[in-house]
C-alpha cells in the first residue's frame, strides 16, 4: 500500500516499495478543492512505476473545514524557510494524515497486506504534526490495535516512512537513481487551471530548492515567469 | 463530538454528553451498503436528544470490500452468544472505527473541541478489535501527536467510551433514565426495505436480550414474526 498523492516524495516512495520488491497497491484521495492536475499525476506516476493497481477514494472533508487545503483561504506565497518551519501553516489540514492512513489500512488488511508506505519528511517539510516520526509510531501501535489482522496475528502493520529523514535534494537524487520521471509528478498547492505550478508556495518553493541544490532544473511544468523565484 | 450510527449505543452515548453539559455535534456516516434507514434513525436521534448539528459524511469503503456489512457476503443470523464472541464476525469492516475516529478528529479540532464520543462496547461486542479499551487508548496517544490541536496544547482530545464496560441491559437502563426514544432507533444489521429489523442478525439478537433482562420490549418496528425470535 503506497499512498500517492501525484507529488514528488509520495513518487519516490512508490519507486522506493518497488525497488523492495513490493507489489505496489496505490492509493489517492479526492477531497475537497483538490486539484484534478494531482490525481491526473498520482495516475501517471503509478502507471510510469508499475503499481498493481491505482485506486482513488473519495473523501469528504468538507464539512471539516479550517485550512487552505480544503476551503478559501489563501495559500501563503514566497515565504523562508524560516517562515515555513516557525510555526504550523494554513495549509495544515486537520488529521489528514491520520484518514489517509485508515483507509491505507483498510485496504491493506482486506487485500492481507502489512506494509504501508508514506512519503513523510520530517526535516524540509512544512511544520506539520502529522509528519514527525513519534506520530507514524503511534499510528503503527493503534492500527496493530485496531484491526483482526493485528489481532490474531495474522499481520503485523508497517508503516514505511522511507523519506522522514532525507533532505529534498536526497530524495530527489534517490528517485533518479530508481528511474523516477519527476516531470510527472505535481506539487504545487495553487496550481493554474492547466496543471502549472506557481512557484511560490511552500510546496513550490521546497521543491525548487531541492533542484537548485542539485544544479537541476525541475522539469515539471510551472506558469511563465514563476520557475526559480 | 458524538459518533452517531443510529443504533441504540450511539443514541445512549449522545444523551450521556448531553447530560454532561456538552453542546453534542453528532456525525454520522454514509459508506457502502449501509442503510438509509440507519441514517434517518440518525437524523431523528440528532434532534430528539438536542444534538446542535447533525453532519453526514460520504465515505467511499467500497474498494476495500470483505466485508458482509459493505459487499454481497451474507450477514449471519440466529447465533448463540457464545458462537457471536467465539471469533471476529464476517460484519468486521477492516479499520472501520479508526476511519470514523479519524473523521470525527478532523471535525473536533476544526470546530475547537477536544472530547469525542463513541459507543463501543467490549462486554456484549460481537468480537471486533476496534472496540477494545486497548484500542481505544491507542487512537487517543495517536490523536494528541497527530494534530496541531494536540502538539500546540491547545487541546488534549479524549475519546470517550461511557458503554465500554456495560452490559446492553446497563445501557438501556441508562439510556432510559435520560430520555432516549429507544423506538427511534435503528440496530439491525440486515433490514426490511422499509427499516424493520430482522430481529435474528448478532445486532438483533444482543439488542432483544437487554430489553428482555430488563422484561421490557424493544419498541423498534421487526419483520412480522421477527421479534424476540
Amino acid at each position: 500500500m503506497v499512498l500517492l498523492s501525484g507529488g514528488l516524495d509520495s513518487a519516490t516512495v512508490l519507486a522506493m516499495a518497488r525497488a523492495q520488491g513490493f507489489a505496489a497497491h496505490a492509493l489517492s484521495f479526492r477531497y475537497g478543492q483538490r486539484h484534478a492536475t494531482e490525481l491526473a499525476a498520482a495516475a501517471e506516476v503509478a502507471r510510469a512505476l508499475g503499481a498493481v493497481r491505482h485506486a482513488v477514494a473519495e473523501i469528504d472533508l468538507r464539512f471539516v473545514g479550517g485550512s487552505a487545503l480544503t476551503s478559501d483561504l489563501a495559500v501563503p506565497k514566497g515565504r523562508s524557510l524560516e517562515a515555513m518551519t516557525a510555526e504550523i501553516p494554513v495549509t495544515y489540514v486537520p488529521a489528514r494524515n491520520t484518514i489517509f492512513l485508515s483507509y491505507a489500512l483498510a485496504w491493506a488488511e482486506s487485500l492481507g497486506a502489512a506494509d504501508i508506505f508514506l512519503g513523510v519528511n520530517a526535516l524540509d517539510y512544512s511544520g506539520y504534526p502529522d509528519c514527525r516520526p513519534e506520530y507514524i509510531a503511534a499510528f503503527e501501535a493503534m492500527a496493530n490495535l485496531a484491526t483482526k489482522a493485528g489481532v490474531t496475528g495474522q499481520a503485523r502493520f508497517r508503516i514505511h516512512t522511507p523519506l522522514i529523514h532525507l533532505t529534498k535534494a536526497e530524495i530527489i537524487t534517490a528517485g533518479r537513481a530508481l528511474g523516477v520521471d519527476y516531470g510527472l509528478t505535481r506539487s504545487c498547492y495553487d496550481p493554474a487551471p492547466d496543471g502549472a505550478a506557481c512557484g511560490t508556495c511552500d510546496s513550490c518553493l521546497l521543491r525548487q530548492k531541492g533542484f537548485r541544490e542539485l544544479g537541476l532544473t525541475d522539469p515539471a511544468p510551472y506558469q511563465p515567469g514563476a520557475r526559480g523565484q
